[in-house]
C-alpha cells in the first residue's frame, strides 16, 4: 500500500494538526499570518527580528499599482465575476520571469556567487569578490539580475530601507552584503551605475532568512496575492477594467498579415 | 483622455505611494502582513485587536493537508515544474463552491440574515432570530452554510478557538453571535445536532471585521495560498506527485461508454 | 483496492486505446479535430452534417479581437514569457459568465424551456411558445440570454449563416426553431426589438447538436483555446501588450479612498 | 494615439472580419476548426494535405488519460463545480516541460540542428547528420528530446503511423527525415536503443508544417484542451476526483519534518 508523508496538515475527528503543531491549541492566535508562510516552507518558526525582515519584504512586493499582471487580473474579474478565484489566478500566472522573476532570479544569483567562496572578512573583501562575480557575469554575456529599474532610475527607494530593517535586526547576512558591494563596485566592471532595485534586495533578503532559493518566486506570488485581492476588491468599488479593455479595442487597426 | 483613478500603488522616480502612504516610509518595517491586506481590500489598517482575529482566521484557513486542491497543486508542479505560479495557480482554481467556499458562503448567509432585523439585545433575542433564520432556510429547501463537517462530526474544534479569539478582542460582533445561535438552536428546526464548521466561524470573523461579503473567498484564497507554497516546498524535498497520479493511473479500468 | 473507470484513454505497451478504437489504427488520419472533440463529449462520432455544423460553431467564437481574455492572456505573455501555458490559461479564465458565458446560457434556457412541453407543429405554435417563455422571463425579471450585442445593434451576421448550416444540414432542431422563435416575437412582450446574436445561436445550435448543455461553455472555451493561440502568435510577432499596460499606466491617477 | 494593430478579429456593426476574411461569408461552414487554428497561428490555409497531417497530430495529442493533469482538472472541477473555465485552465497549466513539453522540445531540438547545414541528399546523409547531433548533445551532458517512453519501451506506435501519414501527403521535411535518421542511428552512439516516441514525432511533424516551433507547446495545449473537455465530461458522468482524493488522503502518514 502505498502511503503518503507530509509534515503539513493532517486531523482526526477532535484534533487538526499543522507542522506538528496543534493548530487551535498552539498556532490559532498565538502565530501571525507572515510566520506562518515562513514556517510552512522553511519547516521552523522564526524569529521576531526574521519576521520583521520577512515581512516587509512581502509588504515591499504586495502591489505596484497598474502592473500588467494586475490589469490581467482586473480584465478577467470583468469577464468573469463568478469567479474570483480565476481572476486571482489569472493574476499570479503573469508571475514569472519578467515583471515578477527578478527577486528569485537574484537571490540565486547571489546564493550561487558564494558557493564555493569564504565569505569575506571586510568591506574590501565583499567588493573585491563583487567585482569577481560581476565580471564573470559581463564576460559571459549576461545580465547582473537586480541592477536598474524603468522608473527609479537613480535610486529605488525600497533598497536602503530593506537593508536598514536588516542591519537593525542583525539579519545582514552574505547574500545582502554580496549585493551591497555589487552595488558599490558594479560600475568599475559595467561602465554606468544603476541602482539595486527593490526587487532585488527583496531576493536577498529572503535568501539570508535562509528560504530555499528555487521558491523565492513563490513568496514575491504570496504577496502578489494580497495585493491583487487589494486591486479586485477596489474593481467592485471603482471599475476600470471595461476602460483598460476599450482603450486598447477602440484603437485597434487592421492590418495584413505579412 | 480616459485615466485610470486607484487609491493603491502608485510611483514616481523617487518614491513608492501605496493606499496613500509613503511604501518606505510608512509601511516597510511598520506593517504586518496580514495588516496590510486587510488595508488593502478594507482601505483603513486594522486595529491590533482586528489584527488578531483576522491572523487567526488565516492561520486557520491555511493548509487542510492533502485536500483536492493541493494535489492538484502537486501534481501540476509534477507537470511543470519550472513554472512555480502555474502550480500556485492550478491549486487556488480548485477555491470554489465546494470545498473554499463555505467560508464565503456562511459569511454571506448571516450578513443577508441581519439585513433588516433590529440587532438582538440577548441571547433568547439571538436565539429566536436563528430559529427563524434557519426555519426559512429549510423551508427554502436549501442547506445552512456553516453547519457539519465530513471529518469532525462532533466538534470542529477550530470554532470555540475562534470565538474565544474574537471574544477576548472584544469582537464578538452580530455576525458570530448568530452563528452561535445557530449552533444552540439548529437542532429544534433540523432534527439533528450538527457542529458549526471552522470554514464557517472563519466567514463570520471575518464578516464581524467589515470586510465585505462578496470577498471573503478571497481571504481564504490567500490563506490557501501560503499553505500551497508549503504543499510545493514539500513536493520538492520529498514528492509525493508521482505515486499519487500513479494510484489512479495504475489502477484504471476502461469501460465502455453507455 | 479502488479501481478508476475510464472510456477515454488507455494504453498498454503496443497500443494506445481511446474511446474503445485503436488510436493509431482507427483514429489518426481518419478523425478529424472537431469531430473527435465531439466524440470525446458526446461518446459518440458525430455524422459529416453534425461535424459541419459543429465547426461552424466552433470558427464563429474562435476570435473576437481584443476582448478582455485576448488583452490578459497577452499581458500574462508579456510578464511571463516563459509559460506559454500559463498566458493560454488566464485567457480562458475570463471564460465566466460575462463575456463568454451566453453560449451556455442560451443553451439551458432553450433546453430548460423545452423540458415538459410538447414540440410545436408549425412556426405557429413555435411563436406561441416562444412568447410564453419569454413571458415568463420577463415576470420573473430576468433577461433572455442570447438577445442584444453591444456592436450588432442591428443584427448580428453570425446567427442567419449559422441557422443556414443547421438546416442545409437538416440539423435545425428545437432549440434552433425556438430561438427564431424568440427572435420573432419578443418584440410584444419586451417593447423594443433586439437581433438574436451570435454566442446565443452557438448555444442553441451545439443543444441541437445533442451535447450536454452543463458543459456547453467547455466548446466556448475550446474554441477560444485555438483565437488565444493566434493571439499569442500575433503577440511574438507584433507585441502590444507593453502599450495596452502603458495605456493604463500612464493614465493613472491616484485618489483617495472613500 | 496609440493604437493595435492586429491581423485577427476585427468588427463593425455588421461585419465581422477575422484573418482578412469575412467571417460569415468566407469561413464558418467552410472551414473546418483544424484548418482555422493553423491559420490563426500561421497566418495561411493549410492545403488539405496539411490539414490531414495536422489534425492527426492534434488527435495523437488531445487524451492521454488519467495523466496528471487529467487528474488535477478532476480534482478542481470537484472542489469548484461552478468554474469549467477555472478546471480546464488547471489541466492546462500542467502544459509544462516535463509531461507536455515533448513536443516543443523536440520541433525546437531539431529545428536548431538544421540551422546551418545543407540538407542531405539521401539516407546515408541524414544518417551521418544524425549521428554529428545526437553526439554533440551527448557530449554536452543533454538528452535527445523524443527518445524512449515509460509505456512502449520497444515501439511507440503513433510514430511509424505519423510518419505513413506524413509521406502520403508529401510532407516528409527535414525534421520528421532528421527524426527517422536519429531513430536509425541513436543507439550507436549512445549504447542503448529507444523507441522514437509520439510526442516527438508530433513536434517534428508540427516544425515540418512551417509553424513556429516557439509556440509548439501550444499546439500540444490546444490537443489537450479537447481531451480534458472529454475528461470533464466523464467527471460529470462517472465521477473519479473524489476518490483519487481519497485515495491520497486516507493514506496520509505525518512524517517529523527533518
Amino acid at each position: 500500500m502505498t502511503t503518503f508523508p507530509t509534515s503539513l496538515g493532517t486531523s482526526t475527528s477532535d484534533e487538526i494538526r499543522l507542522l506538528g503543531q496543534d493548530l487551535t491549541a498552539d498556532l490559532m492566535g498565538k502565530v501571525g499570518f507572515g510566520e506562518l508562510a515562513f514556517w510552512l516552507v522553511a519547516l521552523r518558526r522564526p524569529t521576531p527580528s526574521e519576521t520583521r525582515l520577512f515581512e516587509a519584504v512581502l509588504v515591499a512586493l504586495a502591489d505596484h499599482g497598474f502592473t500588467p499582471t494586475a490589469i490581467a487580473a482586473r480584465l478577467t474579474y470583468l469577464s468573469a465575476p463568478d469567479s474570483l478565484q480565476g481572476a486571482l489566478a489569472a493574476g499570479l500566472l503573469g508571475g514569472g520571469s519578467r515583471f515578477l522573476g527578478v527577486t528569485e532570479d537574484c537571490g540565486t544569483y547571489l546564493h550561487e556567487a558564494l558557493l564555493g567562496h569564504e565569505l569575506p572578512a571586510d568591506e574590501a573583501g565583499w567588493d573585491a569578490l563583487a567585482v569577481e562575480v560581476v565580471t564573470e557575469t559581463r564576460e559571459a554575456g549576461k545580465y547582473v539580475p537586480g541592477l536598474g529599474h524603468p522608473v527609479h532610475k537613480e535610486r529605488d527607494p525600497r533598497t536602503p530601507v530593506l537593508i536598514a530593517i536588516a542591519a537593525d535586526e542583525g539579519l545582514l547576512g552574505p547574500h545582502l552584503q554580496l549585493f551591497q558591494a555589487i552595488g558599490r563596485t558594479h560600475e568599475q566592471v559595467l561602465g554606468r551605475k544603476l541602482p539595486l532595485n527593490g526587487a532585488g534586495v527583496c531576493g536577498a533578503a529572503l535568501a539570508d532568512l535562509g528560504l530555499p532559493v528555487e521558491l523565492l518566486r513563490g513568496f514575491a506570488l504570496l504577496a502578489r496575492a494580497a495585493g491583487l485581492l487589494g486591486q479586485l476588491a477596489e474593481e467592485r468599488r471603482r471599475p476600470i477594467g471595461m476602460d483598460a479593455y476599450l482603450a486598447v479595442d477602440r484603437n485597434a487597426v487592421y492590418v495584413d498579415p505579412i
